[in-house]
Formats: structure tokens, C-alpha cells, sequence
């Protein structure tokens, strides 16, 4: 390849590698189909999790690294969103409280979540890859990780939609969360667009920009491959060690 | 607990902890027992390699972090025998020539290894996690997290031990990277330990050294999982996806 795409067919590029977002892994597929049971389910839920707070962190370490204050002026309502604003009528006080309440609602206690006590080293590793990533990076190759949320609306629907049916157990009123991120992802990912086509104009660049948007895609597959092991497989770390001996 | 432990205490505290250690992992008990394929064995040659080479950037974080010459004099050593020294006769040129010489004789070109093709998404997170650990904390944090080394032997000898009879197709010879390390390890742990009994000598840190020391065999621990998934279990990243319609 000797000529950069066009705008459009960088998009289109970027779009494709959607075939791997992790809607695809059989964890999720599981999911949907309603193969989960409550165990399996919260374990997601609590593992997850430890995704969402990072988020808020990560989207710190962009701005640090973005000197254009016009981005900067956009980008913060990530952090809004998830954390909650300093008013106190910001939508649901944010994402990680909405999350909080999907693990109520599935039956994990909020303290659960909070101390991470069901995080998987396999899950931890993955999501400290992103925010190491999004830190020692430049900013706009920060910007272009972000570009999951390409996907993340049918996922949003996927769960609305499924849940309700498999999971009855489940209040309703718990799956908040997905409902926000439906509108949230779709106005996110049209700034993080535009900013990726943008800068990435280059035959080189834009090699980059889709190595980036395929790490950030094995970062979401990582995660549920630990779930996998520990939860479907019955294979949590450390499962066949003896413990009697020694506690 | 409200008293430290005494040094001796301490030091079986850490040691404890061997049972944790990654021989006893599913992948590595099928490895000594002779029911790995070549391909498992090749992907497990190929995948540690990734920690091998990370190890002397690790070591080099260290030194960066210590203030300390005289331990800086000693640790130094653990970058020479992974890179190999200067000197021309450094013994085997040191640990990576001799992992590429052990892949070889497993059937694995050294340009698969060095490309890193084979290192999978979860191998890289969890050694990414253990480097990223040493370059940001404290140096004698850094100094506790080697102490896998404490158990180390134990896996070098078992390998010594099995490989000939179930892996006759291996040349002998190019086992001689866990040759080597059975002397190595052995010394670089004295340091390691003695540094460590020295620095943690309160109850907290005691605890926070057993902590660290955990996090570092979960490292170890993760790597086998993403192993196991991929190889035992046939669910390598991105498995299930269709690719020819976008090839």
C-alpha cells in the first residue's frame, strides 16, 4: 500500500475490526443465550467492574498527556460521565454508580465490588495494559484505543435485550447502566472518530491506528478469557492448590 | 499480629507461599508428565520467551530506582547473565541466546521467537503487569518480587528431569538454559532474600512483602492460564471469528 485511505475508507478499516470485538467470545455469546448461571453472571458483573473504575483513570492519563484544550474541554465529560459530576443531579451520578447497582441488582454487594475482591489477576492485567497504554502513549494514539466504543452500542443492546428474558431474576431497574451508554457511546465515539481520522493521515499512521484499535480489542477478549477459565471452566487461579496445611 | 516476624519467621512466611508456585499449574503438571503435543511445548517455549526478554528491562528498572551502589554492584549480574556481558566468553552469551538455543532444539526458529508471533495477548499483560510493578515502586519492592527465584530450582530440575524421557525429540543439549539456572537462580536469590528480610522489618511491611510476592506468582500463575486456554483447550484469541470474507 503506497496511498493513504481516504477518511472514509480508514473509517471503514477501523469499522471492520468490529469482527473481533468481544460480543464474538463465547463467554458472551453464552450471555446472551442465557447459558450463564448466577455465578457465572456476577462474576462478569464484579470483574467488569474493575474496567469501569479504571476508565475513569485512564481518560485522566489522555488529558495529562493532551496539550489542545479544545479536546481537552470535550474529552473531560468522559470522566463526568463515569465518575459522577460535581453537581449532585448529574445523570445517575454516573457509570461506576450505575454499575454498582446492575451488582446489586445481580446479588453482589456493593462492598464486593468496591474492594475487588472477585478480580481476576488474568482481568486486572488486561485492563492495567490499557490505562500503562493510554499513559505512556501519545495523546491522539490514546484517543484511537478508545475506538471499541465503535461496537459498544450493539453489546448495550444485546444485554437489554436478552437479559430481561434469560435473567429474569434480574430487576430491570439494575440494567441503567446499559440504557445511559447507549446515547453516551454513540456521542463518545463520534468525537474519538473524528479526532482518529484526523491525525492519523498517513499510510503509516493509519497501519498504527489499526494496531492500537486490535490491542485495545485483545484487552476486552483478555478479560473474558480469564473469565472464561475461572467461571466456565471451573479453572480460577490456584484452584488445585491445598489450602488446609497451611491456613 | 502486633510483633514482626523474626527474620527466620519471615523467610518461612515467604517460602510458604512456594505452594502457589506455577509447577503446580495444569499445564506444567501435563508438561512433567509427558502429555504435552510439540505444538503445546513450542507454544509454551515461545510464550515464556516474552518473559525472558522483558527480564533484563525489568532488572534495568530496578537499578534505575536504586539509590544503592553496592546493591546496584550485585544486581547488575542478573542483566548480564540474561543479556550476556561484554566479554565475548560471557558463559553461553547469556539466558535469551540459550532460550533461543532450547527453542530451536524444540523446533521453533529463533526469528519466531524474537518476532514475538507466538506471545499471546494474556502472556504479554501479565509480564507487562510484573515490569511495570518493578519501574514503579520502591526498589526493595522491586527486590521482593523476584523472589519466585526462592522456587525456582525445583521447576529448572523437574524439567531437567522429564523433558529426556516423554520429549526424546529435543536435543539434550539444548536444555542447557535450565542447566545454568539452577546455579544462577540459587545465588541471585541469596541476595534477593537477604535484601528482604533486611527492609521489611515492620508488620505491615511484612505483610505488604508477602503481598508483592503473591502478585508475582498470580504473574506467573496467568501466564499458563492464557497458555492453557489457547493450547489445552484449544481457544486461542479470536478462534471462533471468520476471516475470509476479510482477507
Amino acid at each position: 500500500m503506497t496511498t493513504p485511505w481516504t477518511p472514509a475508507e480508514f473509517e471503514q478499516q477501523l469499522r471492520s475490526l468490529g469482527r473481533y470485538y468481544h460480543t464474538h467470545h463465547p463467554f458472551q455469546t453464552m450471555m446472551y443465550a442465557g447459558k450463564l448461571n448466577a455465578a457465572q453472571l456476577r462474576g462478569w458483573v464484579a470483574n467488569r467492574f474493575y474496567y469501569q473504575v479504571t476508565i475513569p483513570r485512564k481518560d485522566a492519563a489522555l488529558l495529562f498527556n493532551c496539550p489542545d484544550r479544545e479536546v481537552r474541554r470535550v474529552w473531560i465529560q468522559r470522566i463526568l460521565d463515569h465518575d459522577g459530576g460535581p453537581a449532585t443531579d448529574h445523570i445517575s451520578n454516573g457509570g461506576i454508580e450505575a454499575w454498582l447497582r446492575l451488582g446489586e441488582a445481580c446479588g453482589v454487594p456493593r462492598e464486593e465490588l468496591l474492594d475487588q475482591r472477585h478480580v481476576l489477576p488474568g482481568v486486572r492485567f488486561a485492563v492495567d495494559a490499557y490505562i500503562n497504554f493510554v499513559h505512556q502513549a501519545d495523546w491522539r494514539e490514546g484517543v484511537c484505543s478508545s475506538l471499541t466504543e465503535l461496537f459498544a452500542p450493539t453489546a448495550h443492546r444485546q444485554r437489554l435485550q436478552s437479559w430481561p428474558d434469560h435473567y429474569p431474576w434480574i430487576d430491570n431497574a439494575g440494567l441503567q447502566y446499559f440504557r445511559n451508554r447507549l446515547t453516551e457511546a454513540h456521542r463518545d465515539v463520534d468525537h474519538g472518530l473524528a479526532l482518529t481520522l484526523q491525525h492519523f493521515t498517513t499510510v503509516e499512521q493509519q497501519q498504527r491506528a489499526l494496531q492500537i484499535l486490535k490491542f485495545k480489542l485483545d484487552v476486552l477478549w483478555t478479560m473474558l478469557d480469564a473469565m472464561y477459565l475461572a467461571y466456565i471452566q471451573d479453572m480460577p487461579p490456584y484452584f488445585n492448590i491445598e489450602e488446609t496445611n497451611h491456613e
